[in-house]
């Protein structure tokens, strides 16, 4: 009785054109000895997925490709799903051109955004986008893969992952999200800095998180004896002013993603819980404290991105992949330091895995609301996976987390029932937005209006 | 068996130098032939409750006071409560030095208020000098007055109420306003236009009411066998321009009480449910989109009340109460309007009521925060009040009033715990408040200076 | 504008041949002035609708008869339903022979039942008749009369409207029946004994209700000033031995209805809260402690009612309907004391009514399973009914009706899944089955044996 | 910075004179290399507490003893407690001649118990002694050790765990049993048989485990890629006649612990979940099924546990450790078997855990009453133990389990109100109590009578 390995897998990859959470796992598929199978690859861009179908295959050649893997595009959901083991799921919702709107057009109100892909106002329009592509693959999954498990990698993350319950409520899907390594990298940086401690193994460091994606918070972590919250505590005071870089890169001014952590400095600070994202992803969440201006952010230590950028990235990826495809250029064959591979090892059967998800709340994240889809810890077994219970935040963050759990809700039901004025109510509800009521209308009916054919079946 | 009266009661008045409520509570009493006993004022005045007792045994000669009843002033609480059957509460926290910190500081920063008692940086900090009042209070009922059904009229309500509860869980506490009685009125006079139905009683109007006090709403009014929801929102259609003022005093535009229900027209275009207080209690909850500026009020059609205003009043009143005590003007014996004979005279067994009151959420009001004080119906009988479900407000609705009941719930912990964090928290969520942090800390810092006299025990 | 009276009804009849409950409504609704309009009545049994139908219409000519209503035999749920205002249901969930299996196969294991029409084995056997026929008519009402209110009379009350709600969450149902009147009238008849109170008004008698159909309990009853509950522990503990009969007839040993109220003494003796049933109802809620046998029974005072008295009763019954059909004899055109044609007043806005009805437990009765259907207090008005909070019974009690509603809904989803194994869970768990399981195993297949006709679909 | 092992621990180990649970903790420290430090031993038997700290130390000079530990017996709580890192405690809740009375007294009304120590008569009554014990030691807990981990070993497990929460809710506390093992044991028998699997690793048999100790219930298991549930039930089907002994002694006919499993597999064919605990302990649990009279617990082949063996087997213990204390025989230095000091090591970060703990429920055992302490998995940490969401049982079992469950809470009430007919409404809802009421009421004064020594303050 072989029980040590798991062959003939079938992965279902919808939005198999990716260029980034695609090409991790083509990579690490290719690394990983005991799984082995086919990915289908599902994109509404067919050429993107025939493009990524022909990567894959090519890395099978590769010395250090240990796994075997066959790679095909197909051409609808159903196609994809029909009989799959896993899902994956990492789709753009819209364009760049959409996403420019979602991120720049508030600034006319004088409301900035870092991100804008997961809440502000940027995040809500998206999210008006994303939601009715959700309802359509969570049916899907519901027709041809009810017994699949599903990782969504999707932002804004909370309510695409709503969304397939809500079409669905027997889907096994979780939401994953490498912010919370964020932190436990800086747990890292700070054991060597403060004991001399070489070779931190990142899962050695063990958290308690609770919360939503991008704004979950931790209020335990420990490295084996040593508790890691006074540590991280001492340097939230010291490094309060100058900030704290993880990377080099982070403290470069000129970089869109420039990071120094004083955001989650200062919140710490106040609240005790260690935010557990990098700050462009937190300060949206705040009111405008620190995002009242760029210059604000700018003294924060953390950068805009701009969407110009995101871009211009994209069209030096496509050159990339073009080459790669036509074998002018060799796959980056190496570990992404993402978890699906051992999310789907773990749900065989195949190791223990204890780690942070995105799902519903059955009561796990105390406090906030229940059925909104929450991060917090939990344990993966075979064919199963568990919520750990993560207790209660400091009442001020919950308040906070709450506020933002509760419109997500609310926008998820104003888009499944395509209710302009109670999306209006999520959008206006928004941390960010101050602006008063009759230009918040105004503004929403521009965004709108620049997302209009991403809402099919909507009065508008 | 007499089972038609009650006789020999003991009411314990807290506050009872007051010239508001409880010269209404003489009157009643007066005027009520199925009840007597003794009323025992206690207040921090000490004169105050003397010469209240003065005019409330003088009344017992008017030939229309039907219900026979003494007065004494008492010293401490102790003396007032101990074997009371009920408790009445209607105290000032503070002065109106202190209110006028509460409602006109923050205008420095541009932020107004029309009442300044409940809700808005004034509304959190008379919560924090009014918690530590009533947590004596409260210690002082379970102490000598266990039984004794407790009626609270003090402002802000519902933080009043919840401290009662937290200190003394025991306790059979409610907290009344007629706040509520002003959207009976409207029906009424709608009922009339439109149907030229006079003689509406009040009592004949039927509704269902949910929220927290000062920020109730209406999902449910008829009378007989009329809908009245969509005769009001009728007239918030139509009116939402001009507005629809009960009384002719309350379109004056010189009237610091000026109201003509613009707001709350707004409020119940937005949103579909009826929000049952003034407009100057209302516009204070919601973000400053009917509070940017003195003008923004004004274009919405209601006044902001100085406190300079009140001051003026009081001197009037005392000496109107100088001329009673000293019998040289007539008490004015007429009936207030307000509820609580009957509250009483129904907790006594001898009518049936159903009224709207404030106590803890066991669930009455869904999707408002547990434990929280909220404004619902509740069956009054012999020894008994018992909430009825009022069920759940739209989305956007309960969103509002859970936030702020969810703020309340932590302002009221920040006084227990005397957390001047936790208390910041609160002030700095409030929905008015949308200056950026540091500000918020300058404001706050001023404001509990001002207030610092009734904030015994906490480090400032 | 007239809102005093309500013309032009349509009530719905279900189970429209009924000789009970149907002419206690046709007298009720011929003695109300303020109602009028046409009953449309719908029975399996189409011949008993229509004799019905004449009875009704021929009421009009009666000089006593000022609610003028149209009588029509109707021969779909869907022509009943289509359109109606209000909806009666009260049918006879199979016929009297499945009821003599109901009650009498149990008998050879030595397992006695007083009624057997609600729970133990026989009310379990009942239930799975009825269900599915209430799953029928609850899918009609959806579909046909969604907006209507619906009363239903039919036992097993619990479970019988939880099956409308269940197939259409979105029914106005709640449940009716008479057995609390029992408890208003020994009260009364107390009083009369203790005080020489005479003429004392059932509706002011306020009483708190908690628990399910048949087994509900009274945590506070009052009688204007006067507590009622420290009176009726007084004739608990002085009647324990001897009884209390409410009416002559209830002492007759040879009634088949015979009830001294020992069960229930004995029982507030016990545990402090009053079971609101006749002892034949609540005995078989316990553990056989009453019902051991038919000594046991004959001890505590109160009777077995054989099916084959049903039978005889009913024969008789069926003559008179003939003869009044004939116009041979006068339809007896009296007020029955039920509450069915207020209730319908109520919901039309034309009076407030307050009193215990049955309805899912959405927390009123705290301890109890929510979504269970139980019976406590509500608030009726202007199509509105509100569930009253009726707090938590002494522990060892809510321990028993727990048990029960839980069973209850086992076997209403026993039913709607059609699963044979989960319905034998819910007969083997009630608490007069003390035999061993393999006896219960044969039980049950006798017993559904003898009514597998009204369970089509099971695989058995 | 030494992170990698926790020396000069402090343990308290309450009932330190216990000849089993104490030995195994002495033999599983000593093997311990990563701890060290000081066990303090208390018991009310002080000579056995210096008895077994002349054997812990003893230990230190067996060359296999790694980890070095001192033991020192102390004569109170308080200095058993005071700084204490750990605390343990196993004791006995009275003597065996109580467990005499507990165990056989109810034998003449036709009870019987194959254990007598957790549920039926026999578990109440030792409940009612227990529970004093550990408000008692909870308080001890709360007033010296108040961060001390506490690791409870004794039954009745849940409301002795419970009764410690109850007293000092900020404890943190767990209680510990390895009757879960049993089921991986016999998994492990089924994967040699089936597959011819041998070295399966307990700790790699991954299971969900909910319900109550002694009648938890498996709802998940899985062995690597092998799900273990199907297998189960297999084996539960075939073998449901002649039962699958564990080990030859289990089959063993004379033997007082023979357990085939029977009972185990007939609750598995009924239900589908599969209880985890011997068939002595289940049976307990169910109405009388499978105890009905001593025959039929021989048909299903398992042993009924005289106390008469129980005190000969405590005869020859006693003279064992006075063997071992004075030298004359080697102490058994081997691993138990048991998780204590891995969870211990979990708790101080030395080492990740994740199993099964009596924890009060706070929604991970959905479908059981909160509060109530439950057993289900956990994930154990540095100062951390939080439960995983354990999901719901089937139905049939959830009502049973409940209904256990909430009588221990009612009992633990009991106790602690010192109120006896509460104290008999928990005996008399037991599920093999099914005799009349009033030889139930005989019987518990009978058994209360026996035990009376160890109910101080009680009005019998």
């Amino acid at each position: 009785m072989n029980c040590e390995t798991a062959k003939d897998l079938t992965i279902a990859y919808i939005g198999g054109g990716s260029m980034n959470w695609a090409w991790e796992m083509i990579a690490d598929l290719a690394l990983e000895p005991k799984l082995s199978g086919v990915v289908r690859l599902y994109d509404i861009d067919a050429e993107a997925a025939k493009t990524n179908a022909r990567i894959g295959n090519s890395v099978k050649d590769d010395p250090a490709a240990v796994g075997q893997w066959n790679y095909e595009a197909k051409d609808s959901l159903k196609a994809a799903l029909t009989g799959a083991d896993f899902v994956v799921i990492s789709i753009l919702p819209g364009t760049f051109d959409e996403m420019e709107s979602d991120v720049h057009a508030p600034e006319k109100y004088g409301i900035y955004q870092s991100v804008g892909d997961t809440t502000g106002p940027g995040g809500v329009i998206r999210g008006m986008r994303a939601i009715p592509m959700f309802e359509e693959i969570g049916a899907a999954i519901g027709a041809y893969a009810p017994n699949a498990w599903v990782i969504n990698y999707t932002n804004p993350m909370s309510v695409c992952t709503a969304a397939l319950y809500r079409v669905f409520p027997g889907v096994k899907a979780f939401g994953c999200c490498h912010e919370v390594f964020h932190s436990q990298q800086l747990f890292a940086k700070m054991l060597e800095q403060e004991y001399g401690l070489t070779d931190v193994n990142k899962s050695d460091i063990k958290i308690n998180v609770t919360g939503i994606n991008h704004f979950s918070w931790l209020t335990e972590a420990s490295y084996k004896t040593i508790d890691l919250i006074p540590l991280f505590k001492k340097y939230a005071k010291q490094c309060a002013g100058d900030g704290f870089a993880l990377r080099e890169s982070d403290s470069d001014t000129g970089n869109y993603f420039r990071n120094l952590n004083k955001v989650c400095f200062d919140l710490v600070n106040r609240y005790g819980a260690i935010p557990c994202a990098g700050d462009r992803h937190i300060a949206e969440f705040m009111p405008p404290w620190y995002l009242a201006s760029p210059e604000t952010a700018a003294g924060w230590g953390f950068g805009l991105t701009p969407v110009s950028y995101r871009k211009q990235a994209r069209t030096r990826k496509l050159e990339q992949s073009a080459a790669i495809a036509a074998g002018r250029e060799r796959f980056p064959l190496s570990r992404s330091g993402e978890e699906g591979t051992e999310q789907m090892k773990a749900l065989l059967g195949l190791n223990p895995l204890f780690t942070n998800v995105n799902v519903p709340n059955i009561g796990q994240a105390e406090g906030l609301p229940l059925g909104a889809v929450v991060e917090t810890n939990a344990v993966f077994s075979r064919d199963s996976l568990r919520p750990v219970w993560a207790g209660r935040l400091p009442e001020p963050v919950t308040r906070l987390v709450y506020n933002q759990a509760a419109n997500q809700m609310m926008l998820l039901d104003a888009c499944f029932k395509k209710d302009i004025s109670l999306a209006f109510a999520a959008f206006v509800s928004d941390s960010l937005m101050t602006v008063n009521v009759n230009d918040a209308e105004k503004l929403f009916a521009d965004m709108v209006d620049n997302t209009k054919a991403y809402l099919p079946g909507w009065r508008l």
